[in-house]
This record gives C-alpha cells, sequence and structure tokens, in this order.
C-alpha cells in the first residue's frame, strides 16, 4: 500500500546540452529552454495539485535553479532546500567541456556510448590543470579530497549518491515530510536503479526526460508501489528520445 | 579589531510597497523595481568584491526571492541557504492589507506613524477570520500557535529576532563563515539596534534603504567596529527618504 510520495525531476536544458559539451560537474546554467522546461514542471506539479514540505538539490545552478522556479510555480518560495553535493549530475572527468560530437568522430561513436552509458567504465580522469577542475571550486573546499571524484562510471554515481538518500532523504520521508528532488540524469537514474532494482545493463539504456515530474508512490518500506511521470504518453517518449540522441555524432 | 565581516539587505520593493499597504507577514511578491534593487545589490557586492559562506533569510518571498537575485549576481547559487521565520518582517496585526494612505486619513497621519514607529505600541490584532491570517498558512504550521504573533510592536519584532541571532547566526559568524542575512525593515532594524546599541526612542525613526547592502564589521566578540553601506551618501539618503516616505497621507 503506498504510504509516501515522492517525486523527483531532472533539471531543464544547460547551456552546455544545447551546445552538446560534456558537463558533469562544470557549473553550467540553464539554457532558456531550459528555464522554460522548470517552469512547466512546476505548472505540471501545481495542476495536478502536488504540494511539498522539503526540497533536495546538488550544489550545480541547473537543478537549484530548476527547482527555485518550481518553486515560483507552486507558491512555495519558504520550503527548506538542502543543496548536497551527492545529488550532483556524474563526474565526467576528462571529458569535461569536450563537445560530445567532436569527442565521438575523435573516440568513435561506440567509445562515447560506452563512456557515457556503460555502468562501469570510468571516462579519463580529469588532469589537475584540467580548466575546469572540481578541485578549484570553494563549494568542494570542504570535503576531503579523496572524496571529490575526478571521474566517475555510473557504477561511481550509484555509490556516492545512495549514502545521502539513505541518511537524509529516506529518514525526512519517513518523517511524514512530502519530498521533491531536483538533480540530474545520472543522480537520478542511481535512484531509479536502486528503486526499481534496475539491472547494470539496463539502467544504462534508460533515459529520464528533462523537466517532467516523475512521481513514485513508496510503501511503508520504501519500496516502490507505483511510478509515472506528470506527462502523456507522447510528451515522455519524445523527451527521453531528444536526450538519448544527445551525444551521437552531428 | 575587525575579526569578522557580517553583510545584511533589506529586500527591494514588494508589490504592496508599491500599493502602499501594510504588508508585515502577507507574502507579498517583489515588484519589477525591487527586482531591480535585488539584482543591484546583488552586483553592489560583486564590484566590491564580497563573497559568502552561508546565507540566511525569512520564509517570506520577497527576502528569499532578493537573496536568490544576488545569488545569481554573485554566482553563488550552491550557497547553503537556511529561511526561518524569525526573521520576518514585523507581524502588523490588523492593519495587514490595509492601504497606509487609507489608514492614515482614517485614523490619522499621527496614530499611524505610531504603530508604525513606536517602540512598544503594537497595532490592533489580527482577528482570526482576517483575510491574510497567519494561522492558515502551512509554513507556520509546525509552531505552537502560542508562538506565531497576531500583532508586534517593533519591541515584539526585537524579542522574536534577537533568539536566532545569539543561537544560530552568531556561532555561524565565529565558525568563520561569511555571512549574508537577506530579511525586511524591521527585522534588520531589530539587528541593527542591538547590534549598535541603539536607544528605543532612537530606532523608530532609524530607516534602513532598500537593496543597499549594509556592512558590519565585527570584533571577536560581535561589538562592530565599523558599519557602512555599499553606496555613496547621496544613494543612500534617498533611499531612506523614500522608505520614510510610505505611511504619510497621499
Amino acid at each position: 500500500m503506498a504510504e509516501y510520495t515522492l517525486v523527483v525531476v531532472r533539471h531543464g536544458e544547460s547551456e552546455w546540452n544545447q551546445k552538446n559539451q560534456f558537463c558533469g560537474w562544470f557549473d553550467a546554467d540553464l539554457s532558456d529552454t531550459g528555464l522554460e522546461e522548470a517552469k512547466n514542471a512546476g505548472k505540471l506539479l501545481k495542476e495536478k495539485g502536488y504540494t511539498f514540505d522539503v526540497a533536495f538539490t546538488s550544489v550545480l545552478k541547473r537543478a537549484i535553479k530548476t527547482l527555485f522556479f518550481i518553486q515560483e510555480e507552486l507558491d512555495l518560495h519558504w520550503l527548506p532546500v538542502t543543496r548536497h553535493w551527492r545529488l550532483n549530475e556524474r563526474h565526467y572527468g576528462g571529458l569535461t567541456g569536450l563537445n560530445k560530437a567532436e569527442t565521438a568522430a575523435k573516440h568513435g561513436e561506440d567509445q562515447v556510448k560506452i563512456w557515457r552509458r556503460s555502468y562501469d567504465v570510468p571516462p579519463p580522469t580529469m588532469e589537475k590543470d584540467h580548466p575546469y577542475s572540481s578541485r578549484k571550486e570553494r563549494k568542494y573546499a570542504h570535503l576531503d579530497a579523496k572524496v571529490v571524484p575526478q571521474c566517475e562510471c555510473l557504477k561511481d554515481t550509484v555509490e556516492r549518491v545512495l549514502p545521502y538518500w539513505h541518511d537524509v532523504i529516506v529518514p525526512t520521508i519517513k518523517s511524514g515530510q512530502r519530498v521533491i528532488i531536483s538533480a540530474h540524469g545520472n543522480s537520478l537514474r542511481a535512484l531509479v536503479k536502486y528503486l526499481d532494482n534496475i539491472p547494470d545493463s539496463e539502467i544504462v539504456g534508460m533515459n529520464i526526460p528533462t523537466g517532467i515530474p516523475l512521481v513514485y508512490k513508496l510503501d511503508k518500506d520504501m519500496k516502490p508501489v507505483d511510478h509515472f511521470y506528470l506527462a502523456d504518453e507522447a510528451q515522455v517518449k519524445a523527451a527521453m528520445e531528444k536526450v538519448a540522441n544527445q551525444g551521437k555524432v552531428k
């Protein structure tokens, strides 16, 4: 029996999605389209009568701003919001900043697909002098350098996201608070993999569309009873295909 | 010797400021002018090289959004933000929603001035069926009804703000984190009164301009060594007069 409702949403399109660059922990802003997607996510939630008591997001502005515009639509500016690095996008290491199509042309589309879509093959590590090095960022300065990833395969992302799920988000949901999470393609994939018990080989082919709220109905033990997107099937399918097409040679 | 820097900022003009209505705990949005003031506050801070580690604001969107647009200008979306009702504007009780000029015409400009500017004369209480009753708002639902004010004189606001200052903000500053507070005319007046030891009779005539960051340099015991606005004297004076003129019969 469904006891709790959890809503997760993947941030709207970023300026780097638009330019087809590997983004990861680079703090790209929402594009104008992404901003509209965020507002639309808020409108969908409002239309269907959803509301929340608390929100979680990453320390990356594309997720934080998506949440802000959802709050704006729901008139929930006052909601307590926690930003946490464990909800960040997968860290793309040395690929960060590279144009996906160029990388595909250079390394081959198959290699790019492996880096993006394999479960346990990490991309090349981020060198210390990388122009977008996360090591230089103040928001990670309180963390042990060993904890800050320099590249991640999806398996790494899962292992980094789940402690936050178990230790912070689950107790919040169990306390009866209605939770919304605004995060990223891969941090949400990590969560969905865990919740729905999706095998390694299948999760890599699963795409979460941007800006469409995904609702989980959970039983008292946090097992999903049901899940669904707040949009009709055609919209969800089109949005998934758009995401899947990123990284193809153009 | 100055050990710590604290920055406080009063939210930009709200839609109710514009309509000259008593606002208090009513959750009025920023006006377009207020939004520009917020962005300008961020630009002033950026120009002068200020940055922060943590932010505090109220549970009212005009202060939350002012902070958001400051974060946007400073590229500090990731900053931990705590929203707390103790930083809210003074609660104007039964006056909430009344046009200030109409109230002045009805009760006399002097009575309005007393309600707005006296230190310890509270306005009429907010009746249970008041259209803007704070009792109905979900964001205060976790509080004992005895704690949620139904009207406040400035003295009440001071007494409600200071526990949060002492128990939460001071330890944060002393931990070495650079703090910004985005709040309201009267919650900031409460703080300024305490910090600068301003007598009851003087604080009521002191106006904090909107959207101009006010910097406090504090010694190791949290005593102010210096304070100044991040704008030139003429700008500060003009902004103070604008605020002082609200509530005059028009």
